[in-house]
């Protein structure tokens, strides 16, 4: 079998699989979900042992520290993959949902119901515990999956879809619910993303260019994002210490995800009070400040920033600092450099407020709170399989929600068009 | 100016106008679209001399009837575009409604908001009214839009836009808000499905060939339906007064429209009895009839159906007819054949109707009403922009929540990750 037929067999098997999950009772569902569960915790050493392969393979092949950290297993993260099919099976189902249902004045009731989208393609590098949780989602939102992890990474990815597969048949669902490509063959990704017929739509998860690639060669529909261009900006109106602590976390919680600040806006009238106090933590973190000619001048240590640096997500200790002359300015550097991810401002005016969360238009936009919480389970999402920084469909943490649609449903009892 | 130049200005004023628009308040929006009626009512004899001209051309270009007859304006037609923009303005408004504002355990409070998608480009066919119509529910929805009509109806159309101009300016609403592609060269079209910085999405109106060429070359997200192969499914348990009532009507209250009955699915055990009845209305009514070989025994006058009839939408007065052993072949033959626009169920029996409304996987999915119901009024969204069939954001007839979408609002006192 070549690969474009094997991956045509894998996208009609994930449609059958995926009509039976969208029927499947909640119920059924989680019981699926604990399986895994109980698989997975018991098999511990399987997965570790085949993890090693990869590991092994990895440091062959030259991984460098940081690819090999993330594909590792251990007791610890295994357990975690364990607890996350828990907290799964814990959350409500989407799926079956009826809103709105009311009477219209021709007599019919009209509705909406929440339904699975179908099958979903998921492609992503090193961890393997994407596996776990990908799963996880689409199985409770009543979607079949076709999962394409990393080269690096198809030992463990095996082992944990062998784990899947027992956990589903255990609770009588179809296996083919939750599919493998067990190919390291790349030219199976370019089939995953045109495979219309079979796929209705596609998470990459990963670097920037594996997302930028798929988005520019899917023909399916994509839900992801880009870059994390995230600003905070502190109004003349702040609170001192709101705008340190805030400023503070949202730059050095952690510096590798998109949610972390890259640019800090701060307004003229109360920059020469803020910026030495927040440049003095900022140093003592090791955190690198690059910044327009008026924060130099406030900052001695700063460098200056060039237009490329309002442009970039470092996910590093490196900050872009510029001073703006109030509202109006920094809620158009944020819509002209942001990226639409996660934007905020400290402020103790109403009136601001209001204005920043209606006009600047990223999928997140937060008042007096660090953009480190935008995330699907800050949210209450319970998990999320992505962030999505695209206008359609689903806008910022995608969570079970976001992996269904709305149907009408309209009911009537003999009722006719006149 | 080359035809890359021309579009690419309009996309950077469509830019910058959306996002004074996406601000507007409501009564501002209200304010334009009921001044662009009135200055249409005033214009109705311009209208019509501007209409002449295109009728005149289509004419001598050998447009057919039903072509010239979708091109010309009365002033009937000219009174039914007022009183639409009246009707959207009366809606309300869906742009910053802000929804499951809640506080997290973390102390936020998170939320979402409805927000417009931004730049919606327009491409349709001979019907000058659709100008007004997409203008008048992005307008409302709080988008800035390019319209794109067909080379036919171009000095239809460019009067109307000089109207929603007037409008738009006394209102004090910027009049990039809604441009007008003004020339006839195709490649308009091609630039305005690639301008991905400039447009968010794509909504084509149009015959089939239209929309399929459209989906296939734009890079933005299209809003679409292809196909509206709807079927009703007369089960074992159906009332036979509101089975026959609902076959005729969802076959013969218009032809031509999406949401009429192409196909026509009878349980076997009632099929003796429905289908004589039904076939008598349908010849009266000149409706030809293509069956299965039990139709065809059961009904001297209805021809084969080939397995290309059950994939057709006819658009037309012809139905196919195929008896089923019961439900379950119903719902795999609507599954198979169907586009995912509006099915329907008639049956009296709980159970049957509580799974077909389950699993059937189209946009629109009845018990006991006529597929024609499938419209945007009808569903109370007060107007529809067009009908979509994909599974992603939008599902069944778009009115005003179709063109937006919601953003996360996150609101705190200070509030950091730990």
């Amino acid at each position: 079998m070549n690969i474009k037929e094997y991956m045509n067999d894998l996208g009609v098997k994930a449609r059958k699989a995926g009509r039976e999950i969208s029927r499947a009772e909640s119920g059924k569902k989680n019981l699926a979900l604990l399986k895994i569960a109980e698989v997975i915790e018991r098999s511990t050493a399987i997965l570790i042992a085949e993890n090693a392969k990869d590991l092994e393979t990895g440091k062959s092949n030259g991984l460098d520290a940081a690819m090999l950290d993330r594909l590792a297993l251990s007791p610890k993260s295994i357990n975690a993959m364990v607890e996350g099919l828990k907290q799964v099976a814990a959350l409500p189902d989407p799926v079956g949902e009826i809103t709105d249902l009311s009477y219209r004045p021709s007599g019919i009731q009209v509705g909406q119901m929440r339904v699975p989208l179908g099958v979903i393609g998921i492609i992503y590098e090193s961890r393997p515990n994407v596996t776990v949780d990908a799963a996880a989602l689409c199985l409770k939102s009543g979607n079949a999956c076709i999962l394409r992890g990393g080269s690096e990474s198809i030992h463990s990815n095996q082992a944990i879809a062998s784990c899947i597969s027992k956990g589903l048949s255990e609770a009588g669902l179809p296996i083919e619910a939750v599919q493998i490509v067990a190919t390291a063959d790349r030219a199976a990704v370019g089939e995953l993303i045109t495979m219309n017929q079979h796929v209705d739509v596609i998470v990459p998860r990963g670097g920037k260019s594996l997302i930028e690639r798929i988005s520019k060669d899917a023909t399916i529909p994509v839900i992801k994002h880009l870059d994390g261009i995230c600003h905070v900006y502190i109004d003349d109106n702040a609170d001192l210490d709101k705008a340190v602590t805030i400023a503070v976390n949202a730059k050095t919680h952690r510096y590798g995800v998109c949610n972390a600040m890259e640019t800090l806006l701060v307004a003229e009238s109360i920059a020469g009070l803020v910026l030495p106090l927040l440049a003095e933590q900022y140093l003592e973190k090791g955190v690198e400040l690059r910044g327009c000619p008026k924060t130099c001048s406030l900052i001695p240590a700063c460098i200056r920033a060039t237009e490329e640096d309002w442009q970039t997500e470092y996910l590093a200790p490196i900050l872009s600092i510029k001073i703006v002359n109030g509202l109006d300015e920094a809620i158009e550097h944020i819509n002209h450099y942001g990226s639409l991810h996660t934007d905020a401002i400290v402020t103790e005016d109403y009136t601001k407020a209001r204005r920043f969360l209606r006009e600047v238009d990223s999928s997140s936009v937060m008042v007096n709170a660090s953009t480190r919480f935008a995330d699907g389970f800050e949210y209450g999402l319970g998990a999320e399989i992505g962030i999505s920084t695209d206008k359609l469909h689903a806008r910022g943490p995608v969570g079970l929600k976001g992996l269904t649609s709305l149907k009408y449903i309209v009911l009537g009892d003999g009722h006719i068009r006149q």
